[in-house]
């Protein structure tokens, strides 16, 4: 039994996890499975874009110089010689005072070099008439004007989005390199834990926290594998976790990180020969939240308290994942908000409290999400952010200034800002 | 062809598209796969948080009034008298100055009404001593204090986040009423367009629409599917689009919303009977927006243009899958932010921006994602969010207020607020 733990700093603590990390080894996906995804090469323009000058409009395409003159008195018609439909180019080469009628996204002709939108025009069997002068190149998407082949578009270490996968597609990048995603082993620990299904007798509850920890890496696109104890003993403990380091990339346990005689972890780590980052931080809830590695293997010992478990993983086990995930943008955004509530409390640390945020008028509001002690279960429940509460501050008011953690966000600020 | 389209605003549109969606019926999940979706029913306390008096702390639980008195110069001494571990209960008299070693979570026993921290202890054996004396109740979790039975603690219409997953585990919903997800079909229509890895001849693009936007229904874990054209023939057209109004709750198609000869969609509307809420939107980029009901089914026409496509999914598309969800906040959070470049282009519509999103000292700042212009894909490739000019402006500057809608988040708001 370890009485003589010495807290560290968060920052230190968070520190000392993610300097740790390497992202994990780079392997092909196709485009269409990509997203949420990390980049771990460059996407690179293949190409220009637009690759051909193109029409910015449905309507006709002219030479400029035959609208000259244009207005509403003077009136400019054009003969229709050819189409020009999407997919599809055409050869003709315009004289004075023809048009191609042609598509949105359709090659301009080279004899062409304005195009008139529909709605420019008014129409009379095969001529139209126009009431302005066009400038060569109005409506036209020109040749590399959005970029030009080679051009860097998305960086490595990016997170692919929506977006990405557009570029993706329209750069020919059929496969695309990555980092493997980790594969996370969950152990909640714990004699009091029953299954959702089993008698709640006295003494028991139910494992709220192994379900929740594999939401929070769901919400993270990473596979979860649950893993269980047939008795609270070390051996079984022992072997548990030798079989999870044979086949995951993390390991998170729930519970057992505590100082009291049924706690195992410390001779875990110590039978594993696992080196302890810390056991135990300056922070509520979770304080005695421990890391520790073995080769290349984090393993987050996280509260058995579900809001500690909860706020344990945000801070330290997620930005240690996006890492091995190869993402240069591991930390949750932290944005000024106001608080909409007391919280009355001293912080002798920094204290991390479950928030319900909304959003007024364009300002983040929090509110401490219900009931605020490590074991609640209920705060998390509606909890979209976590107010940061800095150590060393006496209780904060309605309407007072204060930072929040954004934690249902997929985009990610590159260093820890709290 | 329908040259006299008229543009509505784009709030209007908004309000026409939802208005006419419901929420699909309720199916029952399993807990364990509840993240994501949204509660159709309210998830209620079925027990007292916590359901007995439990320490909080890993100690010894005393009879307070034994440690009246007690300090530095007078510690007083107790006698561990029997263990309550984790899990377990004692039924066990404490006797004066007497002691249960117990675990944080475990029952107090009847007889103790106060925890002692092993880390205010002195220990001796089978003894220890305190400095300082304890009120009852203290480092004591008491019954009911987080939430009473039948509290609800999260209501139907709720996004299903991790702590909500900690919730149903803790109250036993095994088994979670949720609304059904809906099934999104996606058409890209456009005969420029040619697979990812055939050749491209001139006039023709990749198709990139579709990829996007199935990777904008990951990021909501609504199911795509995706229907191809053979040909680009009214027929073709109009037996596939029958197909997918079979199998899918709602219809994408991109492409195909221009007044040009090629574009089908008007026609094809009118062949299934389907309702057009609008056909033009006061919005750059993605006027031609078009989206139609037939019956319970909206059909989404976007833009083929990359940048309207994703918009118009953004606006239209995504709150109404939200709503088919059972969600209650469908719309995306917009925040004050600082634009971070300039935009001089004047707004005579209401403009749509994509926009890098960077958070520094707790501020949203606002980048335009490069290139701007409707048929741009670059700028989408890193944009995590949409810079919102209204209608009227005449160009903003670096450094000015903006709204930016926050496309990357799981949370919403309950009204479009642009």
């Amino acid at each position: 039994m370890n009485l003589n733990r010495t807290p560290i700093a968060v920052t230190e603590a968070v520190e000392r996890v993610v300097s740790g990390i390497a992202p994990l080894p780079v392997e092909t996906v196709s485009y269409t499975e990509s997203y949420g995804r990390i980049l771990a090469q460059d996407l690179e323009a293949s190409m220009d874009v637009p690759r051909f000058d193109k029409s910015a409009m449905d309507g006709f395409a002219i030479r400029a110089e035959d609208s000259a003159g244009a207005s509403g008195e003077n009136r400019i018609s054009f003969k229709v010689a050819a189409e020009v439909p999407a997919g599809a180019t055409s050869d003709y080469e315009l004289k004075e005072n023809e048009a191609f009628r042609i598509m949105t996204g359709a090659p301009v002709p080279k004899s062409a070099d304005a195009v008139v939108m529909f709605e420019q025009t008014r129409q009379n069997g095969g001529s139209f008439s126009i009431r302005k002068p066009f400038e060569p190149g109005e409506n036209i998407a020109l040749q590399g004007e959005e970029c030009r082949s080679g051009d860097i578009i998305v960086p490595a270490g990016t997170f692919i989005n929506p977006g990405t996968v557009a570029a993706l597609a329209t750069f020919g990048y059929k496969d695309v390199q990555v980092h493997r995603q980790p594969v996370v082993g969950i152990l909640a620990t714990g004699s009091e834990l029953v299954d959702i299904e089993a008698p709640l007798e006295i003494g028991k509850i139910r494992n709220s926290n192994g379900p929740m920890v594999e939401s929070q890496l769901q919400r993270m696109n990473i596979e979860a594998r649950r893993y269980a104890l047939e008795a609270d003993d070390f051996e079984t403990l022992l072997q548990r976790v030798r079989e999870m380091l044979d086949e995951v990339d993390a390991i998170i346990t729930t519970g057992g990180v505590s100082v009291g005689d049924y706690d195992h972890l410390p001779k875990l780590y110590e039978a594993l020969g696992a080196k302890e980052l810390f056991n135990k931080v300056g922070m509520r809830p979770g304080s005695v939240t421990t890391v520790s590695m073995l080769g290349d293997i984090p393993m987050f010992g996280l509260s058995g308290n579900p809001s500690a478990c909860y706020t344990g993983f945000e801070l330290f086990a997620r930005p240690a994942f996006l890492k091995m995930m190869g993402h240069d943008r591991i930390f949750a955004p932290v944005l000024d908000a106001v608080l909409d509530g007391d919280f009355k409390k001293a912080n002798p640390f920094t204290r991390f409290v479950r928030a319900e945020i909304d959003y007024i008028e364009g300002r983040v509001h929090a509110k401490p999400a219900g009931f605020n002690k490590s074991n609640a279960v209920t705060s998390i429940a509606k909890s979209n952010g976590i107010i940061v509460l800095p150590g060393g501050t006496r209780g904060f008011g309605k309407g007072d200034g204060v930072k929040v953690m954004m934690t249902d966000m997929t985009t990610g600020i590159d260093h820890f800002d709290i």
